[in-house]
């Protein structure tokens, strides 16, 4: 990648990349800057100013190729390294990200999920093992894997945090509501649902 | 509220309320602002500015009331209005949401969830109902809920959405990986779980 792309864009090009796969689905075979606009009730300046930053050359008369235009999309975000990442708490929101197929086309790959609940272990969910939260030390070394979603409940967020670092995980995807405490060489990135949702509805 | 915050000091805001509410369940009453830089890994003189556009008064030698500090950000980001919501969809990911104590405290509470399969409906999480979903545009009326929390499988999220619409429901937050099409006095917020990993892990 030659430059920096800002969150903000990232995000939007994920969600054209979502339209473009339903276009694909529907064999739809161009697509206009402003049909992506419209859906997403932002300016169509922007969306073409963000298309320019790939590396797409399937621009026509009608508009963009959609088959082309997704795989710039694919080229710049890095959606072909597949990403290995474990799910820490098979609860329902573990269970809901293990079953999340889209995950997978967008070059992440859950390799397992952990518990410490005796009934869930050895369960599958989405052909995906759940395994005793014990053995993560031991998998995470010879997979490799150093990416954990953390799913646990709030209260054993901090502590499954302190052992997923133990465990030398170099990347938390947390989406307990509560802020971990890590040393430096571990990046967490909260998935902060309520100051989402409150971005959303403060103006109500 | 007299000015516009912008979406990032909302989302800091949210997680500076997070610790605070950590500090006040271990009783300690003083935070620094070094002290949430650094468990955000974020620079000190962000988290002094963020929390100058707040209307707090407990400023002290040895850094900020926590308690003080807690209301002024509940005050500014309007937690103390309740906000009702519908979960559409009573899968993992509907229940974890409704599972998701964190939401009362800041403001947002769960009426009822609705689902189409005829297992689910009667049943309750969390002391909330699931309901049929087509008892849905009834309630909504009667109730004046307008906020929708979308958690149905993507093949069934441009479908239930339109059905929402039809409701009067002005606004989803779209937890599907589909992108809605909705008329324009609808607000849609997309919960881009791809984006926001991307985000996190393009530069790995």
């Amino acid at each position: 990648m030659e430059k920096k792309i800002s969150d903000k864009v990232i995000n939007r090009l994920t969600l054209y990349h979502c339209i473009l796969d339903d276009y694909i689905n529907n064999n739809i075979e161009f697509i206009a800057s402003k049909q992506i606009s419209s859906l997403l009730n932002i300016d169509d300046s922007q969306v073409r100013k963000d298309i320019s930053i790939l590396n797409n050359s399937g621009k026509c008369r009608v508009g963009y190729i959609v088959k082309e235009l997704k795989k710039s999309i694919e080229m710049t975000l890095g959606f072909s390294k597949t990403k290995n990442a474990f799910i820490v708490g098979a609860g329902n929101l573990g269970m809901a990200l293990a079953k999340y197929d889209n995950f997978t086309s967008y070059g992440l790959n859950i390799v397992a999920l952990f518990d410490n609940d005796t009934k869930k272990i050895g369960n599958t969910v989405n052909n995906k093992l759940i395994l005793d939260i014990n053995k993560l030390p031991n998998l995470s070394r010879k997979t490799g894997v150093d990416i954990a979603i953390l799913t646990v409940p709030r209260n054993y967020a901090q502590s499954t945090a302190d052992f997923l670092v133990k465990a030398e995980i170099k990347y938390i995807w947390n989406f307990t509501p509560a802020v971990l405490s890590v040393p430096k060489d571990v990046q967490v990135w909260n998935e902060n649902l309520m100051g989402n949702f409150l971005q959303f509805t403060y103006k109500i």
